[in-house]
Order: structure tokens, then sequence, then C-alpha cells
């Protein structure tokens, strides 16, 4: 007797199985499909009948042209590193009808939610206070509030408005901020519909008090933010970088910061890990996080969810939902570096 | 020619006019109204014609029952200490209509959005994460998650819902918190409203991932937080104290950071300063503010912004509005100390 | 063996006890409480230890200096009829610090609904084209929308902002109206926390698409919108009346509808019933409800929820909190003629 | 000299240009792109060079394969009539990345208004007591309140979450209703995010007390809503059919109002315009609109705005937004007829 399930080929490094799915939904994917478990190096040697069967991909692995015209029923390639990457004939998939999805969004409301904390503790010096608490020099009542500042109400900028962005606001909204939003690839009927203020990028700095930078690295904006941009933000402004640290001159942001006029949080570095006797370990006015914002156990959890509830759309002869389509117009401009570690 | 405009005693100490006042309103009132200015211990001797005429006091000076009674004009007592003190006699103020009415709502805002960087510093580590990276033993990415957690669809507790409780639970809107709120002085059908669950204490404290206690101190409810309390919050749990020290049993509340089962964040203190050796400066799992949660400049102003609001709306034959009135039935039991510093 | 319960006094007319309590809060209310009932002309012919041992009266009954002074237990009277009549001496029951409450916020939530309902009706005229369908005479897609208009960001007055206003703004939240708000007894700071406009009158009518009026009658504003109020309306304005009709010159409104100037909804009448042959009767433009805005059974057992909730908190030396209390300042300047029909 | 503009080739019966560009818009279309304004039936016999160079057409005419491959430099199709035929070979479109995209999602604003219009009608026989109060027959007070319910905190359901589903859900929100929603093409999470509950068929009929039906008509879903269905609904319950007539069997749904056990409203019908003589026009429990609750001017010149936006995004290498994508999956299950009027 034959065994009907859907074959599915995982691939998934470097997430693993068990860190995305639960056991209970792990033991639901093995059960409704064939799992043939691999990496990326052999996918390509794995018997043609194999290739040929598989319905889905989880993983994001080289494919050749060959390789991927061998796979005929293929339809959703789920990339859970999420990064897109020049690594796979995308139009000949799409030119087939295969998805190619990735699971970027479950990092969503983690960012957003340290995003906000970076913002509050800039803004009342929360972890400063700590530390000079700590150390015996805190100062008491109105003595300690001299630069602080409230958000409800603030003037707020956000710099490109996909999963993250939109995180963001849901987050923020109960501070009412008059919020600016920057994001060339959307019309401005859609920041419009987010209760938003659509501004080209010079307003989104100009005008901001804070400033979160959401924005996915793309061949058109590495380093789009630099030591003009900076001189354009609001003496004190508090500047927010949640996405990748290639968006920035990372040098022109820690001199803003060392110059005073800005304080910044950041979750992302030109080097990671960064050098032990880097300048910005001891800037004061910088917030520094160890691109720990995403990686939080139930954010790879969702993961799985989306992608056993994507295939079950598929499976029913409905497009994905959940995940997010690899686009044919913007794939080949993606740039973000994969991560090497969860 | 005689002066018609209404007469106001001021007498705001610890305030100042110039704290609570912009420029502009301060130019207002005295533009509006004539102005004595004297300190609480020289009211009772100012001329009894100066008495008589005096409409509104800004302050909460001692008044005893022949000085209120020699106020025969009297319509209101701005309190803008903003805490009740047993120092008048209130229900002689309340039977000839003379409202007393406080400011202290001006601190909800401040002091909700910093309780909420509390939260979001303890469920992610904020703070510690800062101080790791400045002293080079950062853990990067999953590594530094062991203990993150999300707020978004966390179980939420506030016990005490007045302006502070109703501040936090819109600043935590946009997480979409599973809130209960414990409060004996309100009916449950307010909380209701308030799309929250009305709970008794051992619930708000049992089913908590985070407890913000907000619960102003009366002769109730003194150190109603104590060892039995903590042992039953879940491990983990994250207690923030942001009214006054007297609720909880201080010591008590260290033990139980101490131990691990639970991490806290607290602005107030059962010694203001702290001194130097005290064991709660070096205690891991504690997030320590020096009473700055509520002193900001805006907050402050917003005082005067009601005082002149109210005062308009007393001078046109209304009740105050914005302020917030010293009921007969609970003046009596309030026991916060009044601040000294501003 | 004495029966310790406190004693409540009960003459509820035009409601009843079995309107306002469910069989199941009746049944607490008996409990909990010794229950005399009588009507407005005998309670003060009621023995004199009744009187004085009453700590609550459900009802709005005449009282005199005397009865009033021989009811030395006395707390709180429960106005269930919810209109403020001058048929006791306020001043001297506030003096003694007993609370006389109303329960007519219970009519917010049906009132605002309907009026609602009212206002999407003009504007789409779902009235009209039901009326023209039934006669056969439809007009059949875009031709039966000549002057059909979207709520959905529509320019929109709300004239006094009590519980009703406020019940109105929370049901067009979804509309994400331009809200425009006058109320002269509040601050404009209370009407900018709803996220609103705080606007004078001519601004209030002159800019809206849409108007809802729901300020009480009061000694001051009979009649204060009158045909020059009516002039100044956009063209095409829907006008939307919810309080009373004292507040409105109802010829003028009858006027401007007949003129196809504005169109108009209403709840309430200068006579109630209407006369058979009156002109408002056949007038187009104007949607007709006969006064049953509020009166809905869910609405009248809220009111008996409402007090007892509130004599739970006086029984407990707190004061009343769901009901809504009279004011020194304004009992004496309301105007709403109570209702003899439920 | 060449004109380099991109060329639009527009045939976009039923809709007219004019009804959906305004005048201004009309013109931005004319200054950037070169316009070929045909007919369906002649875009055949456009000249090659015409068909090669078109980037764009408005409208949805038939195409036949070979005309499809004589244009080359096709992008994107704008469906404005908005309803997806099979009229095209979709497949083929889609394998060489042209997008075909829809407008519909315009209605959605206008038609959730009116149902939430209809639902307020319906819940509190606003139509029928303007009818009684005209022919002066109306009753005062409670007595016309009968059979009176509020929308805030009802139990709602939603059968069909696309657009329309969402603005309902909009405009619903401040009536805080118990949401559930069907929609068997989406995951559940989906609909959680929406903070509704997701559940099938028979608990979304059975438990609501208002059900809105959005749901488009596809091969699979036709007449699904039919006696067993009705039957299965709360006695009283409000029926408000919003998309189309085939998705319910439109007798079994008049014999459920006839027989008083639900009320219903509906914009649809099996016939349009329906016979003088139908039975439904004369059924109390029903109310009735003519087609007419999207068909707003308001709403076709979003159409102009959406259309102009994406052509901008696609222009500058990016993929449409605003517009609704046909998809691979789904297009060949639409079965909603196209509309001759608009």
């Amino acid at each position: 007797m034959t065994d009907s399930r859907p074959l599915v080929i995982s691939c998934p490094l470097p997430r693993t199985l068990d860190l995305i799915f639960t056991p209970q939904r792990l033991a639901g994917l093995r059960a409704r499909y064939r799992l043939v478990e691999t990496v990326d190096e052999e996918l390509a040697a794995l018997p043609p009948e194999v290739l040929a069967e598989a319905r889905y991909i989880i993983g994001q692995p080289p494919l050749s042209e060959a390789t991927l015209a061998a796979m005929t029923g293929l339809r959703c390639i789920f990339n859970v590193e999420s990064n897109l990457l020049p690594n796979m004939p995308y139009d000949a998939a799409f030119a087939r009808g295969i998805h190619v999805v990735t699971t970027g969004a479950v990092f969503a409301e983690p960012v957003a939610e340290i995003g906000l904390g970076f913002a509050l503790s800039l803004l009342r010096n929360i972890h400063g206070a700590e530390a000079d608490f700590r150390a015996g020099r805190e100062l008491w009542g109105g003595d300690g509030n001299a630069q602080a500042r409230l958000l409800t109400g603030a003037e707020v900028s956000i710099i490109g408005f996909g999963d993250l962005g939109r995180a963001l606001a849901r987050v923020l909204a109960g501070f009412r901020p008059r919020l600016s939003i920057h994001d060339p690839w959307l019309p401005e009927a859609r920041i419009r519909e987010a209760r938003a203020r659509p501004v080209d990028l010079p307003t989104a700095l100009r005008e901001a008090e804070v400033v979160f930078v959401t924005a996915a690295v793309t061949s058109e904006n590495r380093g789009f933010l630099g030591a003009e941009a900076f001189a354009t933000l609001r003496p004190g402004a508090a500047f927010i970088l949640l996405s990748r640290a290639d968006v920035v001159d990372f040098d022109a942001l820690l001199e803003a910061v060392a110059s005073g006029r800005i304080v910044a949080a950041t979750d992302v570095w030109p080097e990671e890990p960064l050098p032990r006797d880097h300048r910005a370990r001891a800037l004061p006015g910088l917030l520094k996080s160890a691109h720990r914002a995403g990686a939080l156990d139930v954010a790879f959890q969702r993961m799985g969810e989306m992608v056993l509830a994507d295939m079950d759309l598929i499976d029913r002869g409905l497009p994905p939902n959940l995940c997010k389509r690899a686009e044919r117009e913007t794939v080949a401009r993606m740039r973000s570096r994969p991560v090497s570690r969860n």
C-alpha cells in the first residue's frame, strides 16, 4: 500500500523543526505529511521521485534551474530563515505558480515590543537611572528628569511600514502619537488607512521626536541614513534602529550620539558580535541590544503555526495567507544578510 | 475705584506658581484674579477682609474651623500638592458647598508611561542587557532571551483603578492584554466598562504575569501586599510598584525578588532618599527608580491648566470638572504622605 | 429580635420595582434591606421612626424641609425617573452630605444606538427606499443614491457631551469622524481627551454634515436652536434631535426641513403624543420616532443594577459611583420635563 | 519625436472614465499615459504595435490567448467592474507575471455602512416606526419597543471576511460585539488577529443575534444558506444579506421571514429589477434595498484613485498594492455575475 500523504522536504537550517514546531504541531506535521529531512547541499541529490513528489519545501536551499524543474509537484517553498537570498530561480518558480513565502512576520511583535521599550527607556532614562541607582548616585524626583519627555501625543516617525512598522503602530496606539510614516513602496492611501500621515524621508526625520527605523535593506537603500540625515533630526530626538545596520552609516550614527544632539538605541550592528573594544560600548546616549529583539521562542514557534496553516490552505486549493509571499518585482532587490544563529 | 476681580489666596508650597503655571497662564491668572501670595503659616493672619473675599485657595494650608468660617466667600480649595492631609475641617467645608479638589491626575500619564517602560524592561531585560553590553559580556540573539516574554496577550493585573490605573490601561491597549483589575472602591460595572475583568485581590495576584500596583495608601490598606501575597504570584511574574511604598511590606518584596521567584520594579521607597548601603541597590531582579515617575515639567504645568479651567467653570456657576474632588466619605482615610520636593 | 437591615423607602413611580429590578435583583434587594413601599404623597405620613431610619429613598418624591429633617439617617435619594425636579430642598440635603443621584445614564446606550441608526437612515435613505420598494417605485443601483453620503470621515458635531454624547462618540468611533463637540459646561480639555475638537455653537452648526443634539434642557438653553441656527447648517446636513424638544424652536426645525435645505430625525416632540393632523407627519425629509429611543427593558433593568451597586458602596462607607450625582451648582437649572410613561 | 509615455488601453464598461476618475485625476492620467480608448469587442483589432506597447488595460475585456500573447509589454489588467469573469487566459497572464487586479474594495465601506444601518433599523424598527408615524398609528415610548434590542455587546456573526467583512468589523467596533467569523478561505489566525472568534458555519448561524452575509459567490457555495440554515437561527435573529442573492436559497429566506422567526434585510435579489408583484415587496419583517448599497459616486471615484496609485507603483518596478489581485488558485471559482449598471 502506498503512502498517499503529500511529501515535504525539510531543510530549515539555521532553524530546526524542534525550534519552529511545538511537539504537538510537529506530531501533526508528521502525521499529515511524509517528511524527508535533508540539508541544503544534499537536496539536489535526493531520489528523482522524491523531488518529483515534493509538494512543499521547508527551508531556503539553493536550487538550480534543473533541480527546480525536477520538482514537478512543488507548490510552495517556506523560507523559515525569512531573508530572501539570490539562490534560486525565482522567476521560474513564479512562472509555474510556485509560491515562495517567508515567515519573518513572526518577529514583528517581539521587535515592536522591545522597540517601544527602547523608546520609553530613552525618553525616561530608565536604564541610566537604574545604573545610577545601583552605583549610589541616583537623582531623586524631578532632579532626575532633566531630559525626561512624554511619549503621549509626541511626533513619531516610522521609516518602513511592513509587518514590523504595523506592529509598532499597534503598540504605540495607546500613546496617541502624531504618527508620520515614510515607505516608498507603499501608496499613501495605505498609510492613511493606518491613521498616519504619509511623508517623505526628510519630513520623517526633521519633525520627529522619536524615529523608528524598520526598513529592510534593499539594493537601493544601503546606508541611506547618514550624517546628513542625522543632522536634520530635532535636538534630543530618539533614534531607534530595529531592522538592519546596513541601512545606516553606523559611524555617522555614533557621531551624532557622541555629539549629544540625539540619543539612540540599536539592536543591530555592522559586525555581530561586536568587538570587545568597539567605541559604541561606552558611548553615553546609546542604548545597546545584541540582536536579540526578535529571537524569542514564541516567535519561532509561530513560524511552524504559519507554515502548517498555509499548507492546509494550499492543500485545499487555496493560496497561502499567513506567510508573506516573495514578489517577482522585489525579490531581487533584497539585501538583508541571513542569520547564522537563531 | 475698587478692584472687582475675584480674590485668590496662593500658598502652593512645595509647588510654586512658576512651576505649575506657564508664563502665559500665570499672566492670565494675574490678569483675571487678585492674587494674594502667602505661606501656610501666615494665611490665618491675613486681614479679615482678604479672608472674607477669597474665592479660591491654591494650596493645602492647615485651616482651623475659625479661619474657614472667616472665609465666607470661599468656593474651592485647589490642593496642588495633591495628597489630602488631615489639616482642615473638610466636613465643614463640604457642608457649605466648598469644593476641595486635587490635581494629582496630572501624574497619571507620566507614571503610566514609565510603568509600561518598567514592564517592558523587566520582560525583555533591556536595562540588564544594556549593562552587560557596556561591560562586554552581552549575549547575542536567542542566547540573550532566556527569560524574555511578550506583553501582547499577557495576563496583566492592575491593583487600584483610579486615574493612574486608567492611564495604564490606555497605554497597554495596543498590547491587547487580558486585563484583570482589583479595586474595592469601584463597582464591577465600572471595570467591565473599561473592558477588563473585575477580580478580588487573590485572583489579581495569582493569575497575572505582570502586576501593576497603583493603589493609594489608606487607613485600611497599609502593607496589604506582604510575604503571603508575593508567595502567590506566578513564578517569573513582574511586579511593578507605582503608587506608594507603604502599600507593600517592602522587606517581603525584596525577599521575593532575592529568591528569584519574581522580578520587580519600584519607583517608591520606604525611605527617600534610600541609604547608600541599602540592600536593594545591588539586588538582581529589581529595577530601581528614585521617585521620579511623575515629576515631569509638563505634569506640573498641567496642574495650572486644570486649576485655571476649573476656576473658570466655578466663576460661571458650574462645578469643577478637571480636578478631582475630595469626597466626604473617603477624605479621612487617605494616608499618602505629602512630598517635600517636586 | 429587631431587624437590623437598613431601611429603604420605595416610591419609584412612574417606574415600578418590577420594571427596574430583575426578579433576581429584586429578591436581593428585599433580602438585604427592609423595604417600605409607598407613593409620593404618602411618604410624609410614614411613621416617624420609619422616616428616621430610612437610609435610602428609591424615587423622586416631593420632600418638605420638615420631612427631610425628620429623615435623620438618610444617605442617598435614588431618582430613578432621572429628571431633577424642583420638589425638594436640595441644598439642605447636600449640606448634610445626602447624595441625590439619577440613573439617566442607562438611556445613553440605547439612545446613541438609535441615533446612529437615524443618521445612517438619513444619509442613505434606508427608510425612504424601503417605503419606495414596498410601493413598487424603487430606484436601482446608483439611481437610488442621488443624495447618498458616507459617514466615514464625515464632519460630525455633537451638541452636549454628557453620558449620551459620550455613548454617541463611542458608536461613531469605527467611522473615524472628524468630531466637533460643543458643551459650555465642560472644559475644553475634557473634549480633547475624547479625541474631539471643542467648538463654539456657531462652528458646531456651520461645519457639520451631521449634527447630533443631546443637550438637556436648562433654564438657559430653552429654544437655543432656532431659525438662525438652522440657516447656518450646511446644505444637505442631517440634524438629529435626541434629547428634548424644548431645546429647539420646533416650528423653525420643520421649516428648515420643509425647505429642503436639511434633513432631520427626531425622537422628541413639543407635544407627546403628537396630534394626528400635525404637519410633521407627512413632511418629507423628517425621520420620525415616538419618544422611544431610550425606553428599552434592558435600560430600565440597568437602573436597578446601578442602584444596588451604589447602595453597596454607600453601605461600605464609600460614595456612590455608577449613578450620577445632582450638583449643587446645576440642580436648580434643570428643566427637562419628567416622563409620565416608561 | 516619439511619445515615450506608457500606453494604456481603456475599455472600462460598464464604468466610464468620467465615473471612476475625478476631472483632476483624469487629467493626470492623460498627462502621464497615452490613452487608447476602445470597447471590449474592438480591442483585439487594435494595431499590433498598440497591443505590443500597452502596459496596462483598464477594463475586463475578453482576451484570447493570441491577443494576450500579442500584448508583450502588458503588466497589469485593472478590472474595474470588479467581478472576475472566465473571459481571459488567467494562467497565461500569471505565468508571464501580468497582474490581474480588481477594485471591488471601494464598495466595502459604503456597503458596510448601510449594512450597519440595516442592522440598527431591524433591531429598533426605525423604518417601521417611521411608516407607522406617517400613518398616524405610532406607538409611544416603551410601547413601541416590544421587539427592540441593543447591538452593544450582542452576538454578531459575519460570514465571509474579505474587504467587506473587515469594513463591517470596523464600523461595528464601537458596539463591542461578541464577533464570530466564518470564512473557510482564511486561516483562523487571521480572524483572531481581528479580535474575533473563528467559527464553522453552523456555529455562526446558531449563536448569532445578527448575521451579516458578505461571502462572494463561488463554484462551491451557491445557495449554501437554505431552509436548514435558516431553521437554526435564533428566534428573532436579524439576517442581513449584502453580497449576492445566489449564496442563499431566496425562497427559503422569504419563508423564514414570513414565518416570523427571523427578520431580514437584503440589498441583492435573484432578479434585478424585481417584478412588481413579487411577494417580497409586502413581506413584513423584510427590509428591502434595490442593489444600491455600494453604488456611490465616492466609491467609483476611489477606483480611479486606486488604479492611478497602483500604476505608479508598477511604473516604479513595484507590485500593485491597493487593488486586489486575482489569485491563480481561486480565479476560476468566482461566480458573481457582473453588473450591467453602475
